[in-house]
């Protein structure tokens, strides 16, 4: 059994993560730490675990930690992050950090997109980016795992077949991200109050969002060459559920026949990607994927124009934070990759 | 591992009692029939169930299930269950019926409610109401189970510890249900159209609610004298689940703390029961049980003129019918109660 | 024209007066105020008045307002009216408080509800309950109208016929009452964040809810005898909308058109009163009166055990606020009862 | 008074038209059209017009209405309306038709997109385009309007100010519209399920959508050279409302403040359409204009690239169908522009 911390529980990825992880056959919860409810039950702020999980939530002390724990799930804000994981590692820990903070290999790009300078470029080159349909090998015994974000996730498992497999596009593409409620964590705001919120179909950040920084950098790692991603995110009714519709201008016509072998080439063996073409539901909607890992990848072309959309739908505190973490985990530690999360999704949901 | 067949499996509740066999450990899914979709496979159906169960529906034919299976769930509707379930007792198989075929111990009021004369009163008697609350013992090895309704399930898991436990009340109660979509079944209607149906505040059936018969049954059972309970459902906006509130006059003054213990003592040991009072969530709230089999109890008292309000939350469709109807085949095979359903609720949801 | 000022004009319930004054064609909106936004347009905080009321808010100042108006609707907290009402009187102004503080007619109930003594006693025979279906003569010339709750109008208007008009029942009644979340008002909370709130099915304030007093004091006159009342309020997922599901217990068996008679007759003449039985939406449901002034009501009975539930749909923030609060004006000031509230209800909404 | 008669009133667009001219003072409703319900009330199946509207829908005899009526507004499907507009022309009658058989000029175009070959190519040179922020000279006096579809007036609304006003772009653009569940109109189907499109994120008719055709002759009209329109519409959770973001890459370099301008001149005097940028809510949401005429239009910028997203959002059964045909007939007729559609947005909604 390994040994598992939870820093940050109090939210709904660290929420997300205890729902998963009290299921999971390979894990014991050690400790959960939250501020601002450090003593109370798990319970009281997730009501759903009750009767499941039967322990309060500590303060965050990384000496304690380094008894309790073999592997450390961080589910801090940005920028918060980056003070605990060096010492983490120190103390030999396996890190795996669900913020943003070791995901972007330049140090440069760090400083543009998040506005400070990166304290740790080190860290950033052998961190490994936990996205493992693109880097599995390398999640093989890794100590330090920065997992992704969910519209980040959603784009580039969107995108990522056709500037990995030869689908002839301009580089440059529109991912536009449809995010249901529960993206924008647990702290209520204006925007999020219900009768404002319910409804709504309303663009966020669609000036500079900063997944893209992290799109950029893995297609064009796959590309081989510059990738431009513009990600223009829409809130939108549900509480669960991510769809990236990114759309391409190609410079060939395809069959597609052709798009559809090309994705399933791509992701071979890929335990977690279900394509989605034809049938009673043509295209990934993120309601069938909910409450489970899964990414179901789709497509549509308009040949008239030779405009190509890759569609991806996951649940965004699943494939999109608390599930992939624990998929990179299981993969890190040479577990089955499903471990935990083989529950199927909801339906209806 | 025992092998199970689904009889009708196309529907919301089908789809519900495969999606929760399919990661039960005890259970070999060897048949699952539809007559609509016969011949095509289950995840045409059920989506979410796509890389999950890769088998195909099948005709409904009794000989071949004899061959394939010593359990078998029968999602039919209300009377066609009736043409099924002597033939596979005959054929020695355990029988697990979600429908109110055989919830009714008396064929009297099977008529009365059902509009026709029950053609088997000799397995009226012989069934087992399958609400494991009540009915624990009489589990243990059953061959015909009656799994109970949802709105009857609520109903009677709200009321039992008032008629059950001593708390003094007039016999009579009104049972306010508030239902969410999924309760409606798969079949579009003028009702169910999305743009008709979200929103809604609707009362439907107020007049004569069928799962009121097998609420006085189990009640008057416990009582040891006649209960009446009216049911009246309203349809919100939900997707899943359902709320009992269940309204009682009380005949004496109690201390909030002298009912809580009174349904704790009511409850005790009973795996899926969670009394909610105080805290965030002071109330029980169908919200935090979604995806789970748990059913949170709560009560709430206007003590200056002796109202008690008893409230039940669930899934609707899986402790109001498919994941209560696995715990009952758990209960009946001597697995542990909870086999297959112990993913948590899933939060936000 | 009738100049008309707005205090505390940012709320939902302030945003609502605008919504429907700025089309009262006898109105003019001299001044709208707001602690917190004053200087700031009214655009800011209420978008969908843009290009339609182009004002700031202003700072509340009593002396103002008896040069800019000649009707003042308070759209204030409860116990802050208190301290404005007087004032307003004594400049001679006519005064339309949407607040609870001048409701109860007895002060030993307001102290017994609002845990204060009240300050003003005389005031309170002074006020008119603004309830019109009830109050209709009354509001005439009028110069304090205390404009009912939500909860309570749907209560009142669900069980006034049948304390009213001869239908024999237990005078004790429970009031099971279904609410949207605009009735929380515009403050963000834990309990209004999407995520949490939507899908909700929630009971709050099930013990001791305010509005019983009103509901006790209204349908009590009309009985002339004591009559109980008991609201459970739910929370559930729509943005707009209550129905209050009135339960009663018949001392007579009566058959449905005698029933259907006692109301229309009760209501005979009542402009915003529609009645609704039968057809393809045989009982009320507040989906077809949102952005109305309209109340539906309707009915069932179980006959079989002589249970009655009474319903009533509104807009809470149109029946339920703003829009019986200009009702209430309308009467009082000798304008056609629906002047200002002709637009029908949005539908499908 | 215009005699006015609505062919079609039966479905969700007609009952928008109903819901609008009931309050119109210009226009007096003579004949309301229905195959399925002719003989019935109308409330019967428009619930919310109980009370308002007192009439029958009457079976649809082209006689019948050349004595009843001067204008007639024609909600029936593509490829119905061609069987009564040349006769109802022929008769004199204005002819308000919200189909999309008279909205391409091109008689080719209508082959290729709608399969058969126009019948009465000399009409659509006369037909106006009923888009009034675009024609709204040629539709005074005009005989016969074809109203544009919602997502056509979506894009359109949202990309005219960029090729119309001389910013420097692609002229090909995606439009990825989110549409609400009104859209399919009001017959029930699998997809409109409630529990199937709640909560569904779900591309529909992502290839070939047909009002890329309005689309794209309109803004080529503007530009005065061909522009490519490919149009994504996604199903999502609200009942009303549909908003374009239209992604284009651009050629040159623009402030803020510049692209803001040339949309404000774009639009100068047009009074159903509001520019928003900066405040709370810097972006349009449909939710802001829901039950109104208004379009909102915004944008954002992704300078770094040069990317630009055109926004709109409208009511789609007000602006997108009920409301612009209103608008049309008052331009037509010489009333006010707002007649009958003066309204404020509901909020919350």
């Amino acid at each position: 059994m390994i040994r598992v911390a939870v820093i940050g529980g109090s939210g709904y990825t660290g929420g997300e993560l205890l729902r998963i992880l009290s299921i999971h056959s390979k894990v014991e919860i050690t400790l959960v730490t939250s501020r601002e409810y450090a003593g109370k039950p798990i319970s009281l702020v997730h009501p759903n675990l009750k009767g499941i999980l039967n322990m309060n939530f500590s303060q965050l002390s990384l000496d304690k930690i380094g008894d309790k724990a073999d592997t450390v799930f961080l589910a801090l804000p940005h920028k918060v992050s980056l003070n605990y994981v060096p010492k983490l590692l120190e103390m030999g820990l396996q890190v795996i950090d669900l913020s943003a903070d070791f995901r972007l290999k330049d140090p440069e790009e760090y400083k543009k997109w998040y506005g400070i300078e990166h304290p740790y470029p080190d860290l950033l080159k052998k961190s490994v980016y936990g996205l493992p349909e693109l880097h599995y090998e390398e999640l093989k015994g890794a100590k330090l795992i920065a997992s992704p974000g969910c519209n980040a996730t959603a784009t580039i498992l969107a995108l990522a077949p056709v500037v990995g497999n030869g689908i002839s596009a301009d580089l440059k593409f529109i991912s536009d991200v449809k995010v249901s409620s529960s993206e924008g964590g647990m702290k209520p705001r204006e925007g999020s109050h219900h009768p404002e919120r319910e409804n709504a179909i309303r663009p966020y950040e669609p000036e500079g969002h900063r997944h893209a920084a992290e799109a950029e950098q893995e297609l064009s790692l796959l590309a081989k060459k510059p990738v431009k991603v513009s990600i223009v995110p829409h809130a939108v009714s549900s509480i669960r559920g991510a769809l990236a519709s990114a759309h391409a201008w190609l410079n060939d016509n395809y069959d597609d026949i052709e798009i559809w072998k090309k994705i399933a080439e791509f992701y071979r063996g890929r335990k977690f990607i279900r394509i989605i073409r034809g049938g009673l539901h043509p295209y990934p909607d993120p309601k069938y994927v909910i409450g489970s890992n899964f990414a179901d990848i789709g497509f549509a072309q308009e040949r008239r124009i030779m405009r190509l959309t890759m569609f991806a739908a996951i649940d965004n505190l699943v494939k999109g934070a608390a599930g992939q973490a624990v998929q990179n985990f299981n993969i890190s530690r040479g577990f089955n990759e499903d471990e935990g999360l083989r529950a199927p999704p909801l339906r209806p949901a």
